[in-house]
């Protein structure tokens, strides 16, 4: 019965959208509200009650619940409403539907209740925030944000809720500096979500139990050589800036892949200067990205790269200005919580892979704020995400909300 | 006597400039034809006659070589007067001047009579057009040629050219298809030019007697992977064009390391597709240029250089579309000239280097069309050219003015 269900509603979130190829659904806007009013109705259709914080996420919960009953842990599941313009249909998407699903499945759960979550703000979104649906659900947002926070076109984070607000997605905000009060204290938070890589498709899972979220250490390299003309300029006497930084982008390439499946690292670009093909590059802006899931390592991996740059530079005679500027740090989640999850999966006969996740999602803000999370993520054929070409079968959807299902059933029979 | 007039007059020549910092004299512009009367005068103060040809080159040549005289050959020495913008002062204009005064020194030569020329189009001109001066000096500039050459602002050669008609610079059009006739018949040019390159500067020469100038293959590369968030995307799931690049980039530079020191390759610019931090580039455009002086090595070395790149391009999974563009053929100026012109230096103490240039200049183009030429280049200190901060001292410019006068002597009374 779930699966068709599933399907259709997740082609139906789709049709809100305010622009094509793909869904475009920004935080807020017309198709926003409209898919929030949707989602909803459909709450209510299937026996809970549907709930807007301050900020507009969406929590749906039996009637047993109540909003402000901070006393009360519940499950939290679900995940993003909104989308990034000419996106896929189906990461957040699912999570939110698995979550309604899974909540009104269990919704007679008096123990541990069960509460669906839409939030506002994926990974990328309009304001350019970071999840700031979760950090709502946590009362974690700060009200000068709302100012300070703009979108592409200048509007405002407050502006552009205080439109969503007139159109019901929201409460009014409260008086105090955090204006949205939690409605639930979290015993647990469990989000799905696609992969937005790879690896699932890849290697033939499933299903992906996140162990972590990588953290993230970012080089900006300035190079300083030489400009001369390349006709009269012998080799000895070259000091190439951008031959300097294809040594420093095969540098990171190399010790990333010699530090284990998990680390990461690359050049996502090497600007030359003055960019002609008959000019010795004087100058070069290299971009090195570090990533791994264990903060030692990545802080091992990111000084040896930036070692390596700086002896490149030297032997070289080229000028190097490295500035090393503090991504995210890693997130690890409960290991209990990933055993347990481990075990329910192989149970239900569900091929699932223990990994380190790339990108960030609203489980790693409740991790890092103390409220224990699994983050699951269903495969996404050739990594492909953030694009009207974003895929996942229906039966790894359906494998996602299965497992769920069952592990909430057993979360909630537990306590 | 020589040496300072030469000094002073560089100054003056150096005053003939539409902007700062630095010459800005660019061909057929105000401070060009300034330069050029300036010039027409300096060559009747030392008994000479100043004749310009249709396209503004001027000759400057003793009452007795009568112009369109082609039965009578003679012995050209110069180089350019015009510049490119903020341009430094000497390069080309110590050519002229050098021409000037040993054809005023040699003027009672009747054998092989001696014509300073002033031509116009250095080797980067306002038209970007090759070595216009010198392909009008042989008769060469075709008439259409004219109207397709057109200056940034869109002012064709034509328009350019009839300006400083106006003003006395050039005689009226001839009325074939090429409209610049030749006034002499070179039996043999000389050339004096500033390298516009380190190799005189570094190993302490005073003089550059180029037996080659080097020909250029210019390899543009389009290279396609897969763009992927770099986050979550593993080493081994990705296809990074720049990564491929910048294995490229390195083989081109070690290739021509090995391949001797008239060698040379490398990259000018690497271009990597969206060329954020935070995504695996999935494409990148790489301009390599190779240069060697002889035509059989310059062949293989761009053959080795474009086999490997598809090599690593094939090991890495990256599609790759290559482009040999032809550039320049190299052109070896004639041994025999060569030989003398060592043997011209160490009678006079000269220390010279026998070496290939970088550069193409109006000698290139004379040997290419069947005028024996010899290209003489003084040393730029560090090899800065094109710019304000070109240098060289005024005891090189003597040792390159003494050794064009000996070496003229010598040709004219031989014959």
């Amino acid at each position: 019965m779930a699966a068709p269900k599933m399907n259709e509603w997740l082609q139906k979130l789709a049709g809100f959208s305010s622009g094509s190829p793909g869904v475009t659904r920004l935080l807020y806007d017309g198709a926003w509200c409209d898919a929030h009013a949707w989602l909803s109705d459909r709450a209510r259709s299937l026996g809970l009650v549907a709930t807007p914080d301050a900020l507009g996420n969406l929590l749906l919960h039996p009637p047993s619940a109540r909003p402000g009953d901070l006393a009360r842990p519940v499950l939290l599941i679900g995940s993003h409403l909104d989308t990034v313009a000419n996106d896929g249909s189906i990461h957040g998407a699912s999570g939110v539907l698995i979550g309604l699903l899974v909540a009104a499945e269990l919704r007679a759960s008096e123990a541990l209740p069960v509460v669906a979550f839409a939030s506002c703000g994926g990974e990328e979104n309009r304001f350019g925030v970071e999840s700031p649906g979760a950090r709502g659900l946590l009362g974690l947002v700060e009200d000068q944000e709302l100012d300070f926070a703009c979108d592409s076109s200048g509007t405002s984070w407050r502006r552009a809720l205080e439109q969503a607000r007139a159109r019901g997605c929201a409460t009014p905000p409260g008086p105090s500096s955090r204006p949205c009060a939690p409605l639930f204290r979290p015993a647990l938070v469990i989000e799905t979500h696609v992969e937005q890589g790879p690896v699932l498709d890849t290697e033939l899972f499933d299903l992906g139990l996140v162990e972590s979220v990588a953290g993230c250490r970012r080089l900006s390299v300035k190079l300083t050589g030489e400009t001369r003309r390349a006709g009269t300029t012998p080799m000895k006497l070259r000091r190439d800036a951008l031959a300097a930084a294809s040594a420093m982008a095969l540098v990171a390439e190399t010790l990333a892949r010699q530090a284990g499946p998990e680390a990461r690292a690359g050049a996502g670009y090497a600007i030359a200067k003055p960019g002609t093909m008959h000019e010795v590059p004087g100058a070069c802006e290299l971009g090195i990205e570090v990533r791994h899931g264990d903060h030692a390592r990545l802080a091992e991996l990111a000084d040896a790269i930036g070692r390596r740059c700086r002896t490149i530079a030297c032997e070289r005679g080229i000028e190097i200005v490295l500035e090393e500027s503090a991504g995210a740090d890693p997130v690890a989640f409960p290991k209990k919580l990933v055993d347990a999850a481990e075990e329910q999966a192989k149970r239900l006969g569900i091929q699932a892979l223990r990994m380190t996740s790339g990108a960030s999602h609203d489980a790693a803000v409740f991790a890092r704020n103390g409220a224990p999370a699994l983050l699951l993520l269903s495969p996404s054929r050739r990594g492909v995400s953030h694009s009207p070409e974003e895929y996942t079968s229906a039966a790894q959807l359906e494998a996602a909300r299965r497992f769920v299902s069952e592990f909430a059933r057993w979360l909630t029979s537990e306590r």
